[in-house]
């Protein structure tokens, strides 16, 4: 693709002279020869003067920082121009159609138009697969699984029965969903396991990471919105209910009956308490632990977790403690002298 | 079932006039016709009115709030009554016993009475599969492991060689059993791996979440004891010893050679230090940070993990911080006017 | 083998008369009949004397402690000597070599001599097996994969296309490797996905514990350096870079884009934030939430992470606050008597 091209396809503006064929995207310190490269951010500007690429995409804001002799295409929203260039440069690969000899297919499943089913893929009875939906090698689709159009399972997803995926969603290799809820009572000194008989929800366009698991509901139904985002290594509990458009970063923990609100951010490894709500367009913090219910729109963080600015404060006046303890002791010499009230 | 049929065999008493059949159970906020729905925690009063369904399962100290038509089933505990309903209207299906052609089954492997085998799972040599046992599709059982009677082992399941799991134990999709312990030492610039070559043995009655790993001994035994119930993506190192009836929720990590005592709880995405002793019925916060014995019997949360009413008192009196400053620096003014030491 | 050898083995003393043959290895507690046993903290005394083992492997500070009657093997390290002495004992059992008739092996695919490939293992197109390697059963590796020599990937691990993996590195159980990223643009109120392009190169004499996540670059890659040691449940986002012998303990978490230096440890369950660095050498604590970069040679622990000495300090005052504030009050009625300002 020429950079003119390029420049065309993300709406950006091609300066520095040249026109130069590309044929790749490599970060600035690795880039070289046909490769196209970008600056979205200060930090990078280092690597920019050395950089031996073919041309540089860039924010107007840094355009005119380094020196560089590459050709720059001028855009807005430099992640947002790298979507679209990569899906032009770096097009899909789609397997071919088609059942592998080796999958095994339960009664009365139905395989829609062009879809694909890996080798050793086990699909359990009355499972629907819609049209070009691709089920990877060694997947394990339970009974009665409904997936709907342009499916992507990757290998080794398990699926128990009765889930069902949204069209164009994506999960990633390990991924369970429809798993049994954590639910017992303690009767006559043993725990007794209430069965775990409710649903499984997945929407449209979502996307859930590798190894993530997610509970069906106790009673009820477990259910993630519409292009929800789920990163690796993700906990979501029995009939949590997530809102559509919500990104959940790596190692969060969800608790059981817990509803989280549209568009919401729950950064890496924080915590939320079962049986809670977190309101629309809120963020949680990094390793956040919420034990309460967050308001729409606020931003928690720390444990317990509080309006981020009060965590914060606390925070840096946690390590002010120190100098405090000292201030105070000063204050008492002065106060009572020698007969300072004990420590 | 009918309304009565319930009530007995969960022990309570049915009001309100009716004695309707009923198919299912159902959350308050969706129950309708034949489901039966239940109310454990007024925290869920405000949708009871509204609800369309057959028939309430109830606390007696919840039985005369809100005002709604459905027949109720008042009973001590609903979470103990749902368990036995649960059980009863939806009876678990048994997938057909037998081998499936499919399945790789080594040497001396002896598959007791009645027991499955699912699609393309792989048994190593001299495997002992006890009666009743149902080992999932794609699951992989290690050279020389054990299973007794009336084990479930869901699809994906890697046990690796020589792991012992005890008569209706149930270990879902993903769980990793037997791995290599994290052990090296370091010799001339490079990590040296110590040979894990203990065992790793799993209780009775165990119930253990997707995608859960637990390292076998490095010498000796990692031990899980009978009753345990372990959640998603926890992880046990080498020689771990949990002890009967324990809880452990998801995301929690427990360092090699510790020791959890009997009827603990660990909660979610707590981190336990190597070479420590928790002890019986001592109880874990969420995200606590564990770095030394806890006594029998106590609750510990925070980071480093204190008990729970230190631990509060001191959380709580961080967000008064700032404002104890501000306290500080009035007095020192007072006290030492103009001429305040440097802070 | 005979004390008598171990002892030469590991550069140790036999003393205490006997020369016993030992057959196997067996921590204090339970150590019996044939079997070494050994003693490398004075946290394990109290089982040494009741110890009937054949034989005691022990440091020097400790060999003069309790009153056991076992020969002792005396060596400066116990953990490196049981190293050595386990290789010995317990030697390590190959599979025969030879690829199992269930396997799909894709398009020119290499396969190296003496090579492994399990029960149900599917390779793709173009992937080369190093000779030696063994593929688990169910393993999946996407198209052009590359493995060196003497790799072991364990049962259920899933690389995707264009993973490179070293020489005598082992992957455990349930290990995803070069998974898309987490990358996405909001456009028109909708997540679009940034395609992840980029590769994912492990090392040399890594070794990757059960059930950890590895994403592959956006653009560029994602590089774990040789020697270094992952535990379970890890997560490592796009383009992370790791350095030689760097050890990271169980259900550690690493935004994308940050680059850990050589030698470095991250102890379990801390998070490391995107796009920052961690220095040559830097130890991180256990749930330690590290925001920025961390020079070479620091200890940081806490969270927000700060120099573990400080973070010492701060942890420890903040356990006083409650009694701090006793003496702050008493120091206001003392300075302001009644009319204290109010707190």
């Amino acid at each position: 693709m020429k950079a003119s091209e390029i420049a065309l396809l993300v709406g950006g503006t091609l300066e520095g002279g040249h026109d130069p064929e590309l044929r790749g995207v490599a970060p600035l310190e690795r880039a070289a020869g046909e490769e196209l490269t970008f600056l979205a951010s200060a930090r990078y500007l280092p690597y920019l003067d050395a950089c031996r690429g073919g041309a540089l995409l860039v924010e107007a804001a840094l355009a005119d920082r380094g020196r560089t002799t590459m050709p720059r295409i001028v855009v807005r929203d430099v992640h947002k121009a790298l979507a679209l260039v990569l899906s032009a440069l770096y097009p899909e690969r789609r397997p071919e159609a088609g059942i592998h000899p080796t999958a095994v297919i339960g009664r009365e499943a139905r395989i829609g138009a062009d879809a694909t089913i890996g080798a050793y893929a086990v699909l359990g009875d009355g499972v629907t697969v819609g049209a070009r939906s691709r089920v990877g090698a060694h997947v394990v689709v339970g009974d009665g699984c409904v997936l709907g159009e342009d499916v992507v399972l990757h290998p080794q997803v398990t699926l128990y029965p009765g889930v069902v995926v949204g069209a164009r969603s994506v999960l990633h290799s390990g991924v369970r969903a429809g798993v049994d809820g954590f639910g017992y009572v303690f009767v006559d000194g043993q725990h007794r396991k209430v069965p775990q008989v409710g649903g499984c929800v997945i929407g449209a366009d979502v996307e859930i990471g590798a190894n993530t698991t997610i509970d069906r509901g106790s009673v009820g139904t477990t259910e993630i919105g519409d292009d929800v985002k789920i990163d690796n290594l993700v906990q979501l509990g029995h009939n949590v209910r997530v809102g559509a458009h919500t990104v959940i970063v790596a190692q969060v923990g969800v608790s059981g009956s817990t509803t989280i609100g549209v568009g919401v951010t729950l950064a890496g490894q924080a915590g939320i308490q079962g049986h809670i709500e977190i309101g629309d367009g809120a963020t949680i913090g990094g390793q956040a632990g919420v034990l309460g219910d967050v308001p729409a729109g606020a931003v928690y963080s720390g444990y317990p977790a509080r309006p981020h600015r009060e965590s914060l404060r606390a925070q840096a006046s946690l390590f002010q403690l120190p100098k405090l303890i000292k201030r105070l002791r000063a204050l008492e010499r002065a106060v009572f002298g020698g007969g300072a009230p004990e420590e």
